[in-house]
């Protein structure tokens, strides 16, 4: 059998050794080998900070945008933002499954993939549709699964799109269940999409005793997590401050501030309002992508603040599941996100 | 009493509304107020990543280094790296305690800075002389220590600038000292100064039923730790490669892979080695100031490898004293150590 290296190594083009996700350039165009999965791609989730980023750099023009996107996955094989190393999750109909896989998969299912399209093998034949509001963009492509990379199948009882979208950020609803325990008071930096999954979950976990905060810069988003009963408290303040959203949050926490932060931003700079607003041997998980190593540990020696500081994202077991759940258990969360798809 | 903020945001000439590690500008001018010390500076501790590439850009010449040293203090009020935003730690005498202050400290008192140079006021005269295998710089200037600043006092055992060199790693023993427990198979990564006081450490808590290994570049320094009885193990190899790190940890480990790593290379690109190196639910702790959040938070997903990935540096309460009492139990270290101070 013709196998490839489980991390995908194989499809490294440059620098020579690296892995997928350091690689500037990989092989997308060998056809799946025989420990490999290829997906048919219909459409790109891509993560809330390289989105924002490249749509500031268009000037808000769809065409500037798809013309960059296309650009970087001719160059590197792959989309990866250059700025911020992120990328995102894609969702396509299985078109080869390497015999070599024991996976419960054939070809026409349809999947989303869990790794980031950042070390994904990826050609683009077209962009076809940008939505700007949730951040996906519907493509022709083609990409390759290595044997290490994760999946899940699409669940029969929501709209691919809604699914991809809660996928992509499963994370950080996942590791609030992981870490929120009952009577906690719980900070989430940030209300976009992985910051309202996250908020449901901490929610439910902290429950009638505990105290959800949200920090947004955002009024209208704000109130939406408050209307939508995800947060008791919402302040709104601009997560770049860090001294003002330590002030506010001691006023909503009668001066105890969180005892477990979640980091959801999607613009950078956030790192110092989250650990000043975390109380002393508390715990802070960072899922945002514009998240710098640099910024948070010296930071929070700086501060002479002993906090816990977990690098989010990653993987945990189960984590799709849990993301899938939230839209099930949470309605309004879901008519809210449903309103943002397209109709067609 | 004239008060300066907390934090030292009132030092902050650019941009607005920053604290003073994001800020670019910093007020070394002022004398210091009521709620700061001020520090006559005697020598500065680079930190590792930062010494390493600047020395680099200096073609390994002196004089340039310090020509880049003052003019990077010069334009921004503070030793920070502007390439990977680190910085160190200093060494020198106090000169004013501000009387709004409640803390042991007189003029006089030789004390070793343990918050960043990255958010330190600083002002330097000049460059007396550069310690490269240490990475000290002897100096003459002024410093201001912020009401959160932390500080230790000289000890009366040893050396200052040795003992400088501990506190300015001393996350990484501390660290170690609160996460390695009996009978783990514990990994370090970089056989420098945090990487060495980081193995003794957990050496000593992983005790005759652990498993101390250590992953370095430098044929001459994994002997070094060898020999010193600071690793049951070393391996050879580049950790910027990633499957090869794994391969042979996998073979010290008859498959088991590690338990708990400590992150401590001075290059980058070695998070995803330590990633495939730790077990599943394993738990890795990254020191290295060149650690890309991106790289290591997608890398792990990547990977489908469940491991806990937290942000070292940081601040734990006691970490002056864990650094230092390495140096106290571990003769031969201290050595070593004391070999690479000049002379005088």
């Amino acid at each position: 059998m013709n196998l490839g290296n489980r991390y995908g190594s194989h499809r490294v083009l440059a620098p020579e050794g690296a892995l997928p996700k350091a690689a500037t350039r990989l092989d997308a165009q060998t056809p799946p080998l025989d420990n490999e999965i290829g997906i048919r791609v219909k459409a790109l989730h891509i993560t809330s900070t390289s989105f924002v980023r490249i749509w500031q750099d268009s000037d808000n023009n769809e065409e500037r945008f798809a013309s960059i996107m296309l650009d970087i996955v001719k160059r590197q094989g792959k989309f990866q933002d250059p700025a911020t190393g992120s990328g995102g999750v894609l969702l396509g109909t299985v078109d080869f499954v390497g015999p070599a896989l024991k996976v419960d998969l054939s070809p026409g299912d349809q999947i989303v993939t869990m790794v980031s399209l950042a070390l994904t093998p990826l050609r683009l034949e077209r962009v076809i549709e940008i939505n700007q509001p949730f951040g996906q963009v519907e493509v022709d492509g083609y990409a390759i699964l290595f044997e290490s990379g994760l999946w899940a199948k699409l669940p029969e009882d929501m709209p691919p799109h809604l699914a991809m979208m809660a996928l992509d950020v499963a994370g950080a609803p996942a590791f609030a269940a992981k870490y929120v325990h009952a009577g906690q008071r719980v900070l989430v930096v940030g209300g976009g999409k992985a910051g309202l999954l996250c908020l449901h979950e901490a929610k439910k976990r902290a429950g009638v005793t505990g105290q959800v905060i949200l920090v947004e810069k955002d009024e209208a988003r704000a109130q939406l997590a408050l209307s939508l009963g995800l947060a008791d408290d919402v302040i709104v303040a601009d997560a770049g401050n860090g001294l003002e959203v330590m002030r506010k949050v001691e006023e909503a926490t009668g001066g105890a501030l969180a005892d477990i932060s979640f980091n959801c931003a999607s613009l950078p700079n956030t790192e110092m309002s989250t650990i000043l607003a975390t109380r002393e041997d508390g715990r802070i998980v960072f899922f945002s992508m514009a998240t710098d190593f640099s910024r948070a540990a010296l930071g929070a020696e700086g501060a002479g603040r002993p906090v816990e500081m977990i690098i989010g994202n990653g993987y945990l077991p189960g984590h799709a599941q849990i993301a899938l759940q939230v839209l099930r258990e949470n309605q309004p969360l879901r008519d809210f996100f449903s309103g943002l798809l397209p109709k067609s």
